[in-house]
């Protein structure tokens, strides 16, 4: 049976003040509806009957709350996708051994969302028919530097429409090189979701990552020996000495197997407030604006509050940020640097805006 | 005997969010220290004994709070400083038949204060010397078009140091103008400061404001007879109908024998973020900060915030004010346009913020 996995670890600093280590990106509703979290787990409910989540231990509750319907499985600490994928998967295989996983982001934005149930089903059931794992590679939109990228072969259309080989995974490129990607129509975006049987994942572990896999398999003793409770002790006793290691690099950029599914769907990682800025709806004089605002001579600037009001005078393609107990104003195009502000705050003993 | 006057009936809204109709300007603590309002009575000490703060009824008890020794008098509602100053002359002289006022605005800034105390001695002495109407004209620093001027005539040694004729008063005069005032030496800044004998206030008023002399002449009665129970319910009764016109206006511009004391003490009306950014105290990168900051690759800007911390990456030259339940993002250079902002709430029924 399918089983959805999202995986709700990270704590993204590029959306500061939003975003702190206490609430997460995952939790917060950027577009001032839904959270990201609950819109993720909201778009998986046609495809798959369960949803795991899989989280820091202290954001459990909130990750419960907004999705009331999941099985929460918690980290006591960070280890990256290749442990927090692969305890899914423990999980997974337990309950049902033939389980056939689909792993996504917590935290993404997705614009067309019939285009993005057509691909996870396409996907899905990829990894259903073959035992192949599948990947869903995104349509490139501009030449990104900031992400990975798939690079596709043959077609495999044996399992579907659109299936097509993964000859390899491309780490982030330089400009010049993904100008060449964003044109030549052989290159997609990696955007993290994966589709694989929970067995066939925890093989490709033990294959390429023998101390995860010893891990995960003292974990799965103790799940089968003992329940959820003995599992949680083991995880607390295992995840400590787990390398901290991508799923990607761990186990996709070396596994046979891999195909993909190109999407095109509107898809964002919303990773920063100039992402957000494009995703919000614009108003008058192409001013975004999550909760309340006043514009004065002002025009392309993103306002986020969650709480009073914003006001702008005379400014223009800023982000303005009010949150909790801090406020951030940068340029849109500077976006990426919110992280140099985290980094200030940190190395300044100011803990409590983080 | 002196008594100091404390006009602080304001409710600017160039400060916004700081300054609200709750808490106007002379209430902040712009410099992150002492309130304007606190500020100004400290600076009266030494020269006069007693201190009378002319105020809203609905900002009374926090005047109170800020200058405990003041004696509080308190305004229905606001009818411009002829009625407040001429309010304050009748519970002067109640109390003393010869005090000599001085009338200070309670929101200005002033930073040679040692400056301050000769100029207001000079005046003080000038207004009991001589039967006149005393004023402390500002030595203008630049071509400012926002305030009045006064035109020196002849000297009136006899009556102090430094003592003029005031030749006229002069409105806010256009950019050439104002150029010409700068470099002749011969206009200084009207800075609201008067010292006159509350009797001789009171008869100018009736003289050149007939209908306000009317009105105080009441509450003069009221006083005599009821003490200050009756003054209140007579002013409460008087005030709506009274004109709304500055002291300027209604009488220093008609009145004979008005002298002035040039004065150059670092004086500022604190009208603006703009000026605001100039009190502060620029520390790192031209920084001006009141609370908490991060600054980023970013320089000359003013952040002022009354909880928690502003962060700014990557801009320069703009105003960034957290106050309550609102932000404000403004070029320093455009901070006289916040009004725009009040104007748009007020507007738009956001009573909340105003």
């Amino acid at each position: 049976m399918r089983r959805a996995v999202i995986l709700a670890g990270g704590s993204g600093t590029r959306l500061w003040p939003a975003s702190r280590q206490a609430r997460p990106k995952q939790l917060l509703a950027l577009g001032g509806g839904e959270t990201l979290l609950a819109a993720t787990a909201r778009r998986l409910r046609a495809a798959a009957p369960d949803v795991m989540i899989v989280t820091a231990a202290e954001h459990a509750g909130a990750c419960a709350a907004e999705v009331p319907a999941a099985t929460v499985v918690a980290e006591p600490l960070p280890r990256n996708t290749a442990a927090a994928l692969g305890l899914a998967a423990v999980h997974a295989a337990h309950r049902d051994a033939d389980a056939v996983l689909g792993a996504f982001p917590a935290d993404h934005h997705v614009a067309d969302e019939v285009g993005f149930g057509v691909a996870i089903e396409r996907a899905w059931g990829a990894a259903e028919r073959g035992d192949v794992i599948a990947t869903i590679g995104v349509v490139p939109t501009r030449a990104e530097t900031g992400f990975g990228y798939l690079e596709l072969g043959g077609d495999r259309a044996e399992l579907g429409d659109g299936v097509r080989t993964v000859a390899r995974f491309v780490e982030k490129p330089e400009p010049a090189t993904a100008a060449g990607f964003a044109a030549g129509g052989r290159h997609l975006w990696n955007a993290g979701m994966f589709f694989v049987r929970a067995r066939r994942l925890l093989a490709e572990i033990e294959r390429w990552m023998p101390a995860t896999g010893d891990g995960l398999r003292e974990i799965a003793d103790a799940l089968r020996g003992g329940g959820d409770e003995a599992a949680a002790r083991a995880t607390a006793a295992v995840y400590p000495r787990l390398p901290s290691v991508s799923i990607d690099h761990g186990v996709m950029e070396h596994a046979a197997d891999v195909v993909a599914v190109p999407g095109a769907f509107g898809w964002s990682d919303v990773g920063s407030w100039q992402a957000v800025a494009a995703l919000v709806p614009a108003g008058e004089r192409g001013h975004a604006a999550v909760g309340d605002a006043v514009v004065v001579d002002a025009a392309g600037n993103l306002t986020y509050t969650d709480d009073g009001v914003i006001a702008l005078v005379g400014v223009s393609n800023l982000a303005v940020v009010r949150a909790g107990d801090a406020v951030l104003v940068v340029p849109l195009d500077r976006a990426q640097d919110v992280k140099a502000v985290v980094a200030a705050l940190a190395a300044g003993g100011r803990q409590r805006y983080l």
